[in-house]
């Protein structure tokens, strides 16, 4: 597949990114500027000689691709949102999103009691259907394609076809996903990461992560 | 230790009563009316004739026991606290409660955005410590004690000692507990028991579980 990575240069997009273009599948790396997105490339293109890799503006990336990935700071999401929404227009967008408040490792609730991606989806509207999968995945360990990762994708949206698309990325990327309901489900996902993220803390680990049981 | 267990009735409540029952802790089944504690507790002492149980009102229970568990239906919630508020001034209440919604694989977000645990801690101020655990634990093998419970105890709180007479807890029932940060932190917990129950639905099986990895 052809992938957008909007805010691929940070490092869950541009992990997530990597694991895909090692994986066969051609990535589009969008920033806001078309330069930062190139360069970020030139990066990862570097890594991985033989895969098919680019960079530019975000706009231009979601025209290019099958489908889009967002993986911004949730302070940036709508803006971002905005500047893409009628190039997304029928496409699949999976958002990696989770929002955090000034305490990293204490779940931050916004303000209308929604997810980040119940935001998103009610920002870009029916034209375009939103998908919640990756929130609990650390950056620190995709750039080592030899390493386990030992957590789960949960997968949050509203049609099964949508979230298959996920789960074959989760299996790209080496990575179980894990279909577990309604895109509102992703309210208790996002919060999984600031709860994953005082788990490292406490536990003076660098990537905790979680496990379904019982499937 | 001399556990109240506010709502013991319930499969829930029951069930984590029943093994730390089986562990050699005094349990005091609470209900709304005594008699219905007591008949709980009757059928409890029948299935372990050697462990130290009784039944009897909510309030009773509280004022016989060293700390209390609140596991009674989040609607339930404020009336329960309401009539036991004052018998739990200085003890540490653990809170096992889950809101949900109309869909109950669905998470629900409580009008305010605070998790049930924070809501108990507000109603009940200062003097009484809260600890959240136990939310994401399917009753439905707790009165089997030889299964092996796959999945992990998520346990916020704002002080370590309380969460870890909750870790106590979870060893005793035969359950790894992973201090899980704030008390805040149960937005994301209690969001999580209706995520495993779609998890439940979606994947036909009846005890889907969390478990912590990298720690």
């Amino acid at each position: 597949m052809k992938i957008a990575i909007l805010g691929g240069t940070g490092n869950e997009g541009f992990g997530l990114g990597f694991r895909w273009a090692a994986a066969g599948h051609q990535i589009i790396i969008g920033s806001r500027l078309a330069e930062k997105g190139a360069s970020a490339a030139a990066d990862m293109q570097a890594r991985l000689p033989e895969a098919a890799i680019s960079g530019t503006d975000n706009l231009t990336a979601v025209h290019q691709a099958d489908l889009a990935v967002l993986s911004v700071p949730y302070s940036a999401q709508a803006a971002t949102l905005a500047t893409v929404q009628e190039a997304l227009a029928g496409k699949l967008l999976i958002t990696v999103v989770a929002p955090s408040g000034e305490k990293k490792s204490r779940v931050y609730t916004l303000p209308g009691g929604l997810s980040a991606a119940e935001e998103a989806q009610a920002q870009l509207g029916e034209a375009v259907r939103v998908v919640a999968a990756f929130q609990n995945i650390g950056a620190h360990h995709l750039l080592d394609l030899t390493h386990d990762l030992d957590c789960d994708v949960l997968i949050c949206g509203e049609k099964k076809e949508d979230k298959d698309v996920a789960m074959q990325l989760c299996t790209d990327a080496g990575l179980r996903g894990v279909n577990a309901g309604a895109l509102q489900n992703a309210r208790a996902v996002e919060g999984m990461t600031a709860v994953l993220i005082a788990i490292n803390v406490i536990h003076k680990v660098k990537s905790a992560g979680l496990r379904i049981t019982g499937i």
